[in-house]
């Protein structure tokens, strides 16, 4: 059976509503983050770097959000929650999980947990927010990013919608897209699913 | 044909070596980055996120190499560059270089690029070097990524291991499998073929 380590409201969350979607048998165990947990050596032994999420298989560990939704849309094929075996349409969907994973997330990361005040904040703000532009003007075809049909990458993008909206970042005025997909995605009953479980509430 | 955007030395590299590893027929475009031709109209439409690389294909654009060498992997299936095609393996491939993407490339970016000075680059540096001992010493299986068959993530590894190299910092005592690894990577013509033409020598 699949086991995911998880920490609540973190960006494992992409991974566990793809496990919900993908309707896997899985069992989670929380990792708490404020506890040091992640630094354990029966963590370390599962995700060396000392992250989560991180995936348990009955073949080994799996870590990085970007490679657990390429793994979860490989095993369950028939979902259709990502265009595999089609090369190219495959590697647009993994192009977008590494630019939230390398882009948007370190940098919505550091206005919200870096403890920045003042004019470093503003600074670290404004490249956020021009990734969050990036998102709602050229990268997101709406409704869902890649058009119509829901796939992982939505669930992972609405992370950081909902990180945004919590933080009041993400002013509808100029983020409809945004606001609108983050609205959709927390309407599905998989993603309603991974919430309660995680216990956490709709943004 | 495929055409890749690339700066020479930068981690466009990856894709760069990925193609002449696969014995792919394309063409290589040089964006200059001090001349900000990422930021020109031509190429913002291309990838909206101005940075190389980008590869066209006669489908679209790819950008980020996670994906790029997802692409390259899945659109030359017989060359074993990757283990497409094994859910598991194939999500492990990706998982090492979306770690390369969001951990040791920024870290060892802020290093090199970032200009800093004092105490905050001994910091970075110290982050920078934590990540290449966790190559070391855990997720390279050696002599390649995933032992003895190279794939395309040893390409990309061997982008940071040239980086760390030339500023001095892969001290052969401390990281004797990256320097081997490194060493052997350069050896392979097609990595040659790929510095020689990026104007390059090996490090």
């Amino acid at each position: 059976m699949l086991k995911l380590f998880i920490s609540p409201g973190a960006c494992a969350m992409a991974s566990h509503a793809a496990l919900e979607e993908a309707g896997a048998e899985y069992e989670t165990q929380v990792v708490n983050l404020r506890a040091g947990e992640q630094k354990t050596p029966e963590f370390l032994a599962i995700n060396p770097a000392g992250s989560t999420p991180a995936l348990l298989t009955d073949e080994g560990p799996l870590t990085q959000n970007t490679a657990i939704l390429t793994y979860v849309a490989q095993r369950f094929p028939d979902t259709g929650l990502a265009p595999v075996g089609d090369p190219y349409r495959f590697s647009r969907f993994v192009a977008f999980n590494a630019f939230l994973a390398s882009s948007v997330h370190p940098s919505i990361g550091k206005v919200l947990f870096a403890g920045l005040e003042g004019e470093a904040r503003e600074q670290a703000l404004g490249i956020a927010l021009s990734k969050y532009e990036l998102l709602e003007d050229r990268l997101v075809e709406g409704p869902f990013v890649f058009g119509d049909a829901y796939t992982l990458a939505d669930g992972y993008l609405a992370v950081f919608e909902r990180w945004a909206r919590q933080a009041r970042l993400l002013d509808p005025a100029r983020f409809p897209k945004l606001n609108a997909h983050l609205d959709a995605v927390q309407q599905r009953p998989a993603y309603r699913r991974m919430l309660e479980q995680e216990g956490l509430q709709p943004a």
